[in-house]
């Protein structure tokens, strides 16, 4: 087979791309006309249950387990399968066009805040929880924080869509993504031997940023990938991803712009705290 | 041709991985004992001019050059390519193993801080500087911070290892991950046709992360990929690229643990302000 020469100047081939191609384009902006819901709450999230969309609903399910009333939320679904990113409303939210996206209306001037975790930290100031303010229990919070946004892109933008999505199983990316993915489980490993969570002995925004994709990953729930990965072996993992689980708002936060799994998991949007009343926590294993 | 097909579990082949394969591995951890040296100033740099490192060296210049004395810093070589990053002493300052890695020695007991984006937002905090403290400007300066957290590896590691680095041209992933850069530009390109930078009227840690990566190749420094993403036509992008490089304190920053390049343009460690003078900054240009 002859090598791939790549062109002079790259031009967009609509037809390939493999499974979500559809949604992906070298362009940015708005492709239609569309506003966003705005509930009666001072919080209004756009997102969809994804890793990245669970990271802000369990913050938020947590704030409100820790009595911050301030934190009463509307979760409206954003459908990125059928491009709701693309409307003119979300993009003026996050002109990347991404979910999570979150609108601050509680003070005169509404506030835009995209990037989960440009989300969870704006949330930890405004209700000083879940982000130490002693300097270096900050600085560790952080830097665990700021580690999974740099290894998350090459979990779910390398490893997933090359293992799971791309439409045929390309050997080198495999390969490269996997020891990559592999090397960053065990980073996560030799910590969470020394501490209970990520950042030392309280649970964090950084749990809550790594849990949804590394513990997924360790509990086999994304990608069918834990028996290539042979996730079980990284113990320590394993241990903090089922102490995290255990915890209601996490339990509660999982449920939240869901559209996969049994119908009673699924919570499309979330106005109430009653909204959870007719649905199984329980039932949110994958 | 078969189609690959991966086996059931993930071994690692030392003999693949393209540029770089030596320094990857699918496992954390030190590899061999050896102390970070110490300087006498309250900070301490392990880094090396890469776009990651180099966000931290102009922040460092930007803090100093605003009057922050608290901010001089000891910055020593991390040769990534010969392993210092495996060593004892700098994985327990960064367990990820990857430049930069900060130390904070200013106060009775030492600060560890790593991840590009932590230490800036540590350094902004300690100083008051570079980040607002008004809750909407700082949402969007923290937003796009992120973005550029979760941007950079799609830019890196995928396009820049796929186009320029990896053994052969594979198809697929080149045009995968061109289309997500072309987004990405331009992405930064309407925001920067709306403020002059990217946060708003101030130049903050915004910039000073999104610069090295974006900046660099809106200037065809990095990949060789100007023509083939047709970098030119990022017009705002291109206009903000020059703004920011017009700063001293940026070409600076630049030049420290800098191993490329003309040899005046290269200080491989710096020490003291004056370590400067020996060298040329203008000829800083890629």
């Amino acid at each position: 087979m002859a090598e791939y020469m790549p062109p002079k100047v790259w031009t967009w081939d609509k037809s390939s791309g493999g499974r979500f191609a559809n949604i992906n384009r070298p362009i940015a902006g708005a492709t239609h006309d569309k506003e966003l819901p705005v509930g009666h709450h001072p919080l209004q999230l756009y997102s969809l249950a994804t890793p990245n969309g669970v990271k802000v609903t369990i913050m938020l399910e947590e704030l409100l387990a820790a009595g911050h009333t301030g934190a009463e939320y509307d979760a409206w679904l954003i459908k990125i399968g059928d491009g709701d990113q693309f409307g003119s409303g979300f993009v003026a939210v996050n002109p990347n066009s991404k979910i999570p996206a979150l609108m601050d209306r509680s003070g005169p001037t509404p506030i835009r805040v995209f990037e989960s975790g440009s989300i969870l930290v704006y949330l930890a100031e405004k209700f000083g929880a879940f982000l130490p303010t002693e300097p270096a229990a900050r600085a560790e919070c952080l830097s665990w924080l700021f580690w999974q946004m740099g290894a998350g892109p090459i979990l779910g933008g390398g490893f997933g869509h090359f293992y799971a999505y791309a439409p045929e199983k390309f050997e080198y990316p495999i390969n490269r993504f996997a020891m990559e993915v592999k090397r960053q489980l065990d980073v996560l490993d030799r910590r969470l031997a020394e501490t209970t969570y990520l950042a030392g002995d309280a649970f964090t925004i950084a749990d809550m940023a790594v849990w949804p994709w590394y513990g997924a990953l360790a509990k086999g729930w994304v990608y069918e990938a834990a028996e290539f990965l042979d996730v079980q072996s990284y113990k320590n993992v394993n241990r903090w991803a089922d102490l995290v689980f255990a915890r209601p708002a996490v339990q509660r936060g999982r449920m939240v712009n869901r559209m996969v799994g049994e119908p009673e998991t699924q919570l499309h949007e979330r106005h109430e705290a009653s909204d959870f009343e007719t649905k199984t926590q329980d039932k949110v294993s994958q």
